[in-house]
């Protein structure tokens, strides 16, 4: 194992949690061609303290130097690499309904370094037709599409009741990782990631800070 | 201030964002008529340890008893009070594009406790239209409809160069919360809570998880 493997296993999935946002931070420095900041400005610009971004920061290494403070470019370039948003991923969604046009439709892939490939579905209605520069294909050539393509990450936006199968699916196809939206639980071989968003946890807190009279710090 | 606020104020920020996940998986064992669950079986259930739930669910009074475990209701019922979902929320979608239409169609709200009443949007398009059993109605009638309408909470689905303003316009018309996926920073007075939503954060952690093998324990 190298040093660098090493280095990244040390970080906490809370630290990791976190890093997304400082990578939409450094992005949005970096496109105002800022070349440094001071943790104290990062932190009044992203509303958290200026120890808890130094404790995030140093799990991987020095960047900040006292009297300086970060380098945008080095920072955001290693953010990236930890992330893997430098591994030039592809993704495809399954189910192109509303949520799976919205997610085409969005920047949110091309923003991440994520490829958007395609779309596939099993509405003939919707089969064949573009979405934005993306095909909409059908579900029945879902495995020759992921033989002939290199698919790594599988967005799923099926109707609960299919699921399980369609992850199934996806997962012998090779698929690396699975976006899931469909508020099922997944159980997947060992060497597919899943990450699950419910988006209702966020309405529930927001309902909690309604109540409490409470600021959201993200 | 009464007891019940004190206690409330305790909870920290970091437990208060894990309880929609404990509703979720409560109001599940609650629909299959489960009495009671130990904080082990809990544990298994929702892949963190039994240490970490007994001490999320301290912060709020002793729900779990020695040997018999955590009452269900009791503790679905005190998760749903703290977090709001009794407060009889209502909700407004502005913005009726594709992810204005997923969330309108998903039973996102219903299962949170909050109503949600209509949509809003500048198409002629789709003002006017049904969304389910939801009427579509113009921008123009925002104002009236709030006035006339308790409105508590509007969710943000308008392009990114109109959320500014129409953030703004929501807050005038005294809307106690604003979901918002634009992915803008929204400034708006003290009196108003703010959810944002960056779907591509998730994204990126399984970028993440991808490149490290590392399974989500969401």
């Amino acid at each position: 194992m190298q040093q660098e493997d090493i280095k990244q296993l040390k970080i906490s999935s809370a630290v990791i949690n976190r890093l997304p946002r400082y990578y939409r931070y450094l992005k949005q420095l970096l496109s105002e061609n800022r070349l440094r900041i001071s943790s104290l400005e990062l932190s009044k610009l992203m509303k958290v303290t200026a120890s808890q971004i130094r404790q995030d920061l140093n799990c991987f290494g020095g960047f900040g130097q006292q009297g300086y403070g970060y380098n945008v470019k080095l920072l955001f370039g290693k953010i990236s690499e930890i992330l893997g948003a430098k591994e030039g991923y592809t993704a495809i969604i399954v189910g192109a309904g509303h949520l799976g046009h919205a997610l085409a439709a969005a920047s949110t892939f091309n923003n991440r370094g994520v490829e958007l490939k395609a779309l596939f579905d099993i509405d003939p209605r919707v089969i064949g037709t573009a979405c934005g520069e993306l095909m909409t294909y059908s579900m029945d050539s879902l495995e020759d599409y992921c033989n002939e393509n290199r698919v790594d990450i599988a967005v799923l936006t099926v109707p609960k009741n299919c699921a399980v199968a369609v992850a199934r699916r996806l997962a012998e196809t090779g698929v690396r990782g699975v976006w899931n939206f469909t508020g099922v639980e997944l159980e997947l071989p060992a060497g597919v990631s899943v990450q699950n968003v419910h988006l209702g946890d966020k309405l529930m807190t927001l309902c909690y800070d309604i109540k409490n009279n409470q600021q959201d710090e993200d």
